[in-house]
């Protein structure tokens, strides 16, 4: 099989920045072979209001109008049932939980889930998602720190589902066996996004490589192999969102003593190239649609256009990542910089 | 208690360095407070023979005659039965064993400990120490990964103990509960170092901070606090080796898609005030001169001179920790730079 058609790919959970940064970023989501994302709200300030994020959109068009934007909103107090409604009759499509503080622009994350009963519910009547990011903060007294704040986050998880059965709720980027075997083991509105990234690493991978760090980070090897198994089954709960994360590079390679580099890791300009790679890594490249298109295209209820062409991936032979992706000032190093892939997308 | 007399405090494991570098790094072993230095062989190339452990030992003395270096071997095919008897008639006090490739230098690390056991039989008869970097390499097929290395390790520590009963052996930098609970459940003749570091550190912390990137890594809040535990009791086989392991600036602070940053944590400049202010954060400042000195040197049989004077530490208030030391072309940053410490060296 030396060519693969990939019918309307669609990136469930990915960053396009905002300002100079938007305009090289979110170009790339075309160029990584895809027509959809699913757009996170962790601006600067955070996109809290339909009005805000309507305008947010039409930026992103005015970028490149040829991607379907789906949007969010950032859950804050400041949401209120009304604006759900609101929201709803706007076209958003989801609303996005981060736990206070772990990830980028997370400082107004929630702290519990019982004030946002009343929003919740609301979203369970009007349709829209709720996408959490599945971590609870650090703390000493509980042992918990980012190795297991993942874990830590799964009886949230299933909470939340006993007191909205009907809610679809995704659990974000997942990294941990325990976090499969947790949406596996819920009904069928709760579902599991995964990322290219964390089909390849483990915490070896960013010990003292900044360049892979994430949030929430890879862990053991033995996650990693849940993660794939799960594509390899084909599970139609589970599929793409690239959570792409791109940064300015020097955030990126360096840390100061008193600042971290950023998190995040940045995969929009190769994603569909580096998920046929990765598939086929471990036997699972005939999932490839189901993970990129079918399964999360059947959970959001947003069916590919009948008109859209597929995107043609061929065979590939010494084609390498790109080193850096460069527009006026802005610049961006890719995950994988420099490294071969077995897949590349044929030009229109 | 404003002030603390140490006697004789004492390092028992340190990365000194060679070359420029060395010029330094060697001083910050007395401006740290200590007069004995228990020396790393990972040099480039590594330091396998007695005569090149002499040789290292003559350029530290001429660097800083007024510290006690005691020398080690780096454990390698090329070292005989007869080599151990040379070097212990030469003063030399142990053998370092580097799994292979998993720190600093560790190319030509051990992969299997049988092919050792005629030197290992060498170094009880002889009363060499042997030092044991704790950790198995990485394996996706056993589910093994920096952050269950030293865990995995544990199997080899009992299996050399019991075949080598009266051999004493150190495992060093020990970074989890499993480790000290194993450490406690052996014989005198094992005992374990544990670095300042690791009593400050979690996988938190280095998680995207390259600056606190080591090997072993920092890891739960729960293995932090076992480490707290031992030295809070007292017990005589846990002592300290801080295993400060400088490198340039421009190596710590920065990786590049290819290339991660360098393992190690640098503390030799401030080890006596760090440890102190560690110690003393989780109430086992008492402990200090146990930790640090008696229990150590008695594991090794390298008693303090009786003219030796105690180090005088004194609370402080609004001290901070150098942000860099420089010499010549040479720098380096140490722990905790620019935060303040609760005691500091009485100056002589």
């Amino acid at each position: 099989m030396d060519t693969i058609t990939v019918p309307a790919p669609a990136d469930f959970h990915v960053h396009l920045r905002q300002g100079d940064f938007a305009q090289l970023i979110v170009k790339h989501v075309r160029k990584g072979g895809f027509k959809l994302a699913y757009v996170m709200p962790n601006l600067k300030p955070p996109i809290i209001t339909t009005d805000q994020a309507l305008f947010y959109k039409a930026q992103l068009e005015a970028i490149d109008p040829s991607v379907q934007y789906l949007m969010t909103l950032y859950l804050s107090p400041e949401l209120t049932p009304e604006e759900i409604w609101k929201a709803k009759a706007a076209g958003i499509v989801g609303v996005k939980s981060y736990p206070r503080g772990v990830t980028t622009n997370s400082d107004g994350g929630i702290e519990s889930y019982e004030a946002y009963y009343p929003v919740f519910a609301a979203m369970q009547d009007a349709g829209l998602v709720l996408n959490l990011h599945g971590e609870v903060p650090s703390n000493a007294a509980t042992n918990t720190c980012v190795l297991n704040a993942e874990h830590a986050f799964l009886p949230h998880l299933r909470a939340l589902h006993a007191a909205f059965p009907r809610l679809r709720i995704v659990l974000e980027h997942a990294t941990s066996r325990a976090a499969v075997e947790c949406v596996r083991s819920l009904g069928p509105t709760v579902a599991c996004t995964i990322t290219a990234h964390h089909l390849a690493l483990t915490a070896d991978d960013w010990a003292g490589q900044s360049w892979h760090f994430c949030k929430p980070v890879a862990k053991f090897p033995d996650d990693r192999a849940a993660l794939q198994e799960v594509i390899r089954e084909g599970h139609p709960r589970f599929f793409l969102g690239s959570d792409s994360a791109p940064h300015p590079p020097h955030a990126k390679a360096t840390a100061t003593p008193d600042q971290p580099c950023a998190a995040g890791v940045y995969t929009s300009p190769i994603l569909l190239p580096l998920v046929a790679h990765l598939l086929e890594s471990f036997g699972a490249l005939d999932r490839l649609e189901g993970f990129v298109s079918t399964y999360g295209r059947a959970f959001y209820g947003v069916p590919a256009a009948e008109a859209e062409r597929g995107v043609v991936l061929k065979r590939a032979s010494g084609k390498l990542v790109e080193e850096r992706f460069v527009s006026g000032e802005q610049s961006v190093v890719p995950f994988w910089a420099g490294k071969e892939l077995g897949w590349e997308i044929v030009e229109d």
